[in-house]
């Protein structure tokens, strides 16, 4: 019987007998063994020795109390699964670790099953997928078109459904670019978010660990599960709380960046303009105001990821085997590789600096945006074209990738449409740090756009951004509003209150302080204001606040709760009921 | 006449009319000019026609429409004032700038006036105020000791009473070692607070623009001025609201990390460890509750500055003129750089590696303390002993200092006694990144310990965590506790409100709450838990609190009103009053 893979679908598959861990995972193992000659997606598929320790401890146990109970899930082979070797595809390099990587180790502990260690550019220096001696992998749904990589086999493990979801890394877009060849949710969360303890580097101060999955909704749940700081990995961060997964939800009015037509890159290919033109009109119909926006600094950035001083960051890995034993590595990764050597302390400082301009014109950039959205690949290349030119076709897929983690940036590909041939076509939201699980929120919004989505959450997506109602001397322009524009704050919409409200002028002052009011009856609708906020900066605005003012909850006109300024009762002593004039401005206007 | 140059003695000795810009500045000039042959301070003082542009922009000006009106102010010759030769120490690297830095242009703006540029360790490479080719400066209260560097000159503009304030820059200690020679608070602010544009940089990440002063209220109001982002920095950063003076206060209780006994270094001094523990025995005396710190991995930090690549930023700098023109670098500066050219790209990144884990270490120690004090200096070096040993000496007055500015905290030197021989001695007070204005408070405690500062401020200090008062599910151990702790929140007190506040058991749940409110008559006081969070996390904790509760002002048994639960009155509909239980656990155990 053919069974969903999905995270929930499986978990009913689970609970209503359909199958068993025991069942399913030799099935899969067999499924993947008869691909593998086509696909070459497995580097190490476990043996059943090797997967039965991984069965036994699910035996007997109760399917709800593990969140993965019993999940299939495939390995990038530059991540290490205990006992198993890790070749990053180069046999040369291959060890056996003691220890699994914390994300496996974690994965497990979840109630995973790994199934083996999946196919990759060698080093994970490659955004195709044919850089390995272990075979190049082919598309998922056209043969005649790489898989994407570099992680590669672990985008064919779940494309072809012998996996619910898998691992992979992401230096310049290694766990994007195979997502969008084959029809899959690439989620390269914000650095740091997922331990890299255990993962082969490439570059260290940028790798990230990502996962491929059918859908937004289990990324979502994976990173929910996972961001945890790791004391094994030094680049490990706390995960803000708005970003744990309880903020997976449904969009509301959202603004998101568009690049200039001139920043577009489609290399020739005439379907691309219209299908990156009709994922911007599907966010649009989902409450996206679409921003043009510069691309040239993060373009200009891009090109730093190979022709900068990192390329001496994948030398500190290699460098020494490659020395020793030149033709233990590709030659394409040699060639790579060759230019570190070179590169001296001073350059590398330098190359910092210029990053770091850039990145402050970026951020300034996405200051106000929700979100940007590019296209994942300019054009998809054929097998043939890349053989035929493999550095310069391996480059072009880079385009819309190679900046995202040196600029620290979130970003998840997604699949949008499919070309005229049928191969997968996707675009990439992207954003600040730890804004992922608003992105996958988007993600899913895309996804339910094309009906390939559950319905719609009930909770409403939220990012680093917090909303604010206020009614008094923080309106715009008015004495205490520079407290909000001091934090960044920037006005979202004049509008009201619902009417349940009365408005007091409070005793004392100046300065002269409103308090708003909820009642049963005798309710009016106040004017108020909503301004938007670094979620980071809405504390201190909180504790400077005097009793017997405070922070709560606010209802508008159209029925939405917002937080925003609430007044307790003991303060309306001596207060004067100004409900009637509808607002504080009109009440100032009566004073002057 | 003799005239204090304390920000606020200036001020009121201009309102009064005790002196004028125009008598007191040429004086300054003078006096500084007398100064010079014995103590080397200035390399450049400005002439009087220099001067003039300065005074004449404050003709005709109110005072009190200047925050820094006629404010004296002495500039360290790697910082350009426009029109007048930066040298950085060295006459072949000097150029004439068109603009003034950033924040000499602030200065200007805000009614200060130069004198002119102080003298340096060369490429302000140095710690000691002797290698420069424009002499070397002696310490201001006992000249057989450096005045200490590389801000040298600076320091003693503001010593020597002649500047009410200067600036200097901080590297490795440049602007923090001369405060403890000198008698001074030296403010190394948190990186990208003070704008670096127009600075010759020493190591382009790692520089800040430093401040001399006599007391910590003057720093304070000098970095609140100033803290502001800059377009012309690209490694310029905002200022969180909590650190933006308005926090500069008094101290409530705190805890403050004291080196272990193994870790502390003071090279044979035997005063030493008797002035260290005196200081902290003034901290405790303030408040402060010591916790034993391991400071090896700050050590190990340290040792990465000079022993690592960094040295290739300042060759960055200044190695081109070195190449050419070897004589123009004065030997000891050679011996720094020479180390450079060496460094490659791999070592860079490999050493950026180990700074990242050794400050995921100490961030973890950090985490729980306000603050940590060490001594600034190990051990004073005379003149004679740098002389002897003119690398080994530098090097050992950095042994306190080296590591702040790559781990990225903020760090305030402030005097804490005078050696037997007369010589000042001091303390450093630093702490995680943004809390500047905090540490200052507390330098400023420190001071009026000593009976130096003014009377203690009426707001309380502030730091970048908030306090929030619990009532109900959120106690300790309850159901919604973990929304604390995963805001890497900590228990600070439980104790009681005080006797003004009812206890409402709200109507509906499960999840079962409270409603607190304050009343006029009829109050009892209620068992409360005072919690402790990064101001950062508090607003993702509050947008997730349902109506009808929200955070205000609490007033607790002592009398202090912390941030904590309201509820509205209009959620006590159908609630029952239970403050006759006391707190919520009393009625939880009531319901099991």
């Amino acid at each position: 019987m053919n069974i969903n893979l999905q995270l929930d679908a499986l978990r009913n598959a689970y609970r209503d007998g359909s199958t068993t861990p025991r069942q399913l995972l030799p099935g899969l193992r067999d499924k993947a063994a008869a691909l593998n000659p086509d696909y070459h997606l497995f580097i190490h598929l476990l043996s059943a020795e090797e997967l039965e320790p991984y069965l036994a401890a699910l035996d007997g146990r109760d399917i709800d109390s593990l969140p993965l109970y019993g999940v299939p899930f495939a390995i990038k082979d530059n991540i290490d699964l205990a006992g198993i070797p890790t070749t990053a595809a180069c046999p040369a390099f291959a060890y056996v670790p003691q220890r699994s990587a914390t994300i496996v180790e974690q994965l497990l502990a979840l109630g995973a099953v790994p199934l083996g260690k999946t196919n990759l550019d060698q080093f994970a220096t490659g955004l195709n997928g044919t850089r390995s001696p272990y075979g190049a992998c082919s598309n998922s749904v056209l043969p005649e078109y790489p898989s994407g990589g570099s992680s590669a086999g672990s985008s064919l493990a779940v494309a072809l459904g012998v996996a619910s979801f898998s691992l992979g890394t992401d230096t310049a877009g290694s766990g994007r670019v195979p997502a969008a060849l084959n029809n899959l949710v690439g989620m390269k969360a914000t650095k740091g978010l997922i331990s890299t303890a255990g993962v082969v580097p490439a570059c260290r101060t940028l790798d990230c660990v990502t996962t491929f999955t059918a859908t937004a909704r289990e990324a979502s749940q994976l990173l929910a599960l996972t961001a945890k700081l790791d004391p094994r990995d030094e680049y490990s961060r706390s995960n803000p709380s708005w970003n744990d997964g309880s903020a997976f939800g449904a969009m509301r009015a959202f603004r998101f960046g568009v690049p200039r037509a001139q920043d577009l890159e489609f290399f020739g290919c005439a379907e691309g303009p219209l299908l990156f033109a009709d994922a911007v009109e599907q966010l649009k119909a989902m409450g996206g105001y679409a921003v043009e926006l510069d691309l040239s600094p993060f373009l200009e950035a891009a090109r730093l990821l190979y022709e900068g001083p990192w390329v001496a960051e994948r030398y500190s890995v290699a460098g020494e085997l490659m020395e020793e034993n030149p033709q233990a590595v590709l030659p394409v990764i040699r060639a790579v590789l060759a230019k570190a050597p070179a590169v001296n302390g001073v350059q590398t400082f330098r190359a910092q600096y210029r990053l770091q301009a850039l990145k402050a014109l970026c951020d300034k950039a996405l200051d106000g945006l929700d979100c940007v959205v590019t296209p994942t690949i300019g054009r998809p290349v054929t097998l043939a074209e890349l053989h035929a030119e493999p550095v310069q076709r391996n480059s072009e897929l880079g385009y819309y990738t190679n900046f995202m983690n040196l600029l620290d940036y979130a970003a998840i590909a997604v699949p949008s449409a499919f070309m005229d041939n049928g191969l997968p076509w996707g675009v990439t939201l992207f954003g600040r740090a730890f804004t992922d699980q608003y992105l996958l929120s988007l993600a899913d919004g895309l996804q339910r756009q094309q009906g390939l989505a559950a319905p719609a959450p009930t909770v409403v997506a939220r990012n680093d951004r917090a909303r604010l109602v206020v009614c008094g001397a923080h309106l715009d322009g008015l004495a205490l509003n520079w407290q909000l524009k001091q934090r960044g704050a920037r006005l979202v919409e004049s509008t009201f209150s619902s009417p349940d409200y009365q408005l007091y002028a409070l005793a004392g002052g100046p300065p002269f302080r409103p308090g708003m009011v909820r009642v049963k009856d005798g309710g009016v609708a106040i004017a108020v204001e909503v301004w938007e906020l670094p979620s980071s900066e809405l504390g201190s605005f909180l504790t400077g606040i005097p009793a017997p003012l405070g922070l709560g909850k606010v209802q508008l006109a159209d029925g939405r709760w917002e937080s925003g300024f609430i007044c307790e009762a003991y303060g309306l002593e001596g207060a004067v009921d100004i409900s009637h004039l509808g607002g504080w401005r009109a009440y100032l206007h009566l004073l002057t």
